[in-house]
């Protein structure tokens, strides 16, 4: 049996003669600017979650809602999750997850808080009504890859090789200077090592895009606040659709959207995001908006 | 100073000698179906995480963000809040909070946990870059106020005289059994007692509503799940326009974006919510749809 990369560098390991505390390493290859991407985080903080809630014949294995609020920016190396079971119920579970690092003076430091509610995706209804369509996309082959941003750019974001991801033509503007100005990205994602998509997965893909500021000709980094998930159905085999989306940009903030539909045209994944624009950052990003 | 009654029956008060924690009345004049109004609850949860995190010439005393996970159905009568500050940073703060109960066995019930990351609205720039626009509401004179439902629903909805709400005449087909089955809610908002808006009751008014599965046809009570709420400013006197939306019903599970709008036509807040349809409680609800 083949370890993909994902969930050999995604695992988490209980800790011996400790409940609920998990051992894990916050992989350098997903790093994306000063932090480890918070997509990656979440899946991560999901695979704990899983472990605490999924258990048992009567257990919920998959997250249906997780919130994270990030407190202070990961490094990668060494980490602990902490888990916390608020109530198992008869169709859901819900639990609350921390993610700990060691600071320089070897101290604890929180990165990460989250709360989810964990459910059965396979014992739900097919009902369905939706008014949600898929963002239309030019086939993989006429997009743009991530091998298009500039050196200096991939330089200091190993994460992009770690994903499979082309970008909508008429998204990337902001590679050349000019930006859409529409706030919205949208792509094909897969892992390079074409791993099958599952609900751990789509936590991750909600947040591998690169931020809807930069269409809106905003640079400079923008660090997620708050992010929250939802995982509405397990995502076929094949590659996924991705779109971010932006209303409004004020004070400082925006609101991040994004939906991850799969192979079959479904509505896999949902989720919202606050985001600060750190301008002071705006340096770093100047490389990518003029390369 | 006149004491309104939203700001009375949300009061929270700090327990002698014990910190952190809040003592609350949770009020039945908010019961709505089965429990309390879950906005409500979030208005008192930011209560409480105001007092743990907004003290101090250094303190964050507004609501950006506020994820609450929804354990229990909350009922009318005493109640803890338990907050805990996860880190004070410079510009942002972040808190966890826990609303508990006791049950009939004398036995402690937690209701609801949140995750918050609050801030200074007022020290937020004026740079806004929007795409998103308000809803176009009939005057509030040609509205539907809630004393047009059905008496028996109002019986065991409290809450409704509680607010002023005015709904869109194209929003209430569903009253008379014709819903438009578009899955959108919207209206103009006020507390009856002329109490101008302010962050925390945005965070009421992100669930004062009907679910938008009456407007698909689908009756029954939808519970949430999980709410975010984000406060993206703050809101000015007067009027305010809310809108509900839900564009992907599937899997026993839909999602629930409210958008808040203020008198000058800024977006004050958004939400997003995750809720799941009880079928089983469609009995009830057919008073109101045959209404």
């Amino acid at each position: 049996m083949t370890t993909h990369d994902f969930d050999r560098e995604t695992a988490v390991t209980p800790r011996p003669g400790e409940r609920s505390a998990y051992d894990a390493h916050l992989p350098g290859s997903w790093k994306i600017g000063m932090g480890i991407n918070g997509g990656l985080l979440l899946s991560m903080t999901a695979r704990a979650l899983a472990a605490e809630l999924g258990g048992g014949s009567d257990g919920h294995p998959d997250p249906l809602a997780v919130s994270a609020h990030y407190l202070s920016t990961a490094a990668a190396g060494p980490a602990t999750f902490r888990t916390e079971a608020l109530r198992r119920g008869r169709t859901v579970s819900h639990g609350a997850a921390a993610l700990l690092q060691t600071d320089e003076d070897g101290r604890p430091v929180e990165r990460l808080r989250a709360l989810a509610t964990y459910g059965d995706l396979d014992g739900q209804t097919d009902d369905v009504r939706t008014a949600a369509e898929p963002p239309r996309l030019p086939p993989p082959g006429e997009c743009v890859g991530t091998d298009a941003a500039p050196p200096e750019f991939l330089a200091e974001s190993p994460m992009l090789g770690r994903i499979d991801l082309r970008l909508d033509p008429e998204c990337v503007g902001w590679l050349v200077g000019t930006p859409s100005g529409k706030g919205e990205m949208r792509g094909w994602f897969r892992l390079p090592e074409n791993r099958d998509p599952d609900p751990l997965l789509l936590l991750t893909v909600v947040d591998v895009l690169p931020p809807v500021t930069f269409d809106l000709g905003i640079p400079g980094w923008a660090p997620t606040l708050e992010l929250t998930a939802h995982v509405r159905a397990k995502p076929a085999p094949g590659l996924l659709r991705v779109v971010h989306r932006t209303r409004n940009f004020a004070g400082g903030h925006l609101e991040e959207d994004a939906e991850v539909w799969d192979a079959e045209g479904r509505l896999v994944a949902q989720s919202r995001q606050l985001a600060r624009v750190r301008l002071r950052d705006a340096v770093d990003v100047d490389v990518a908006v003029a390369g």
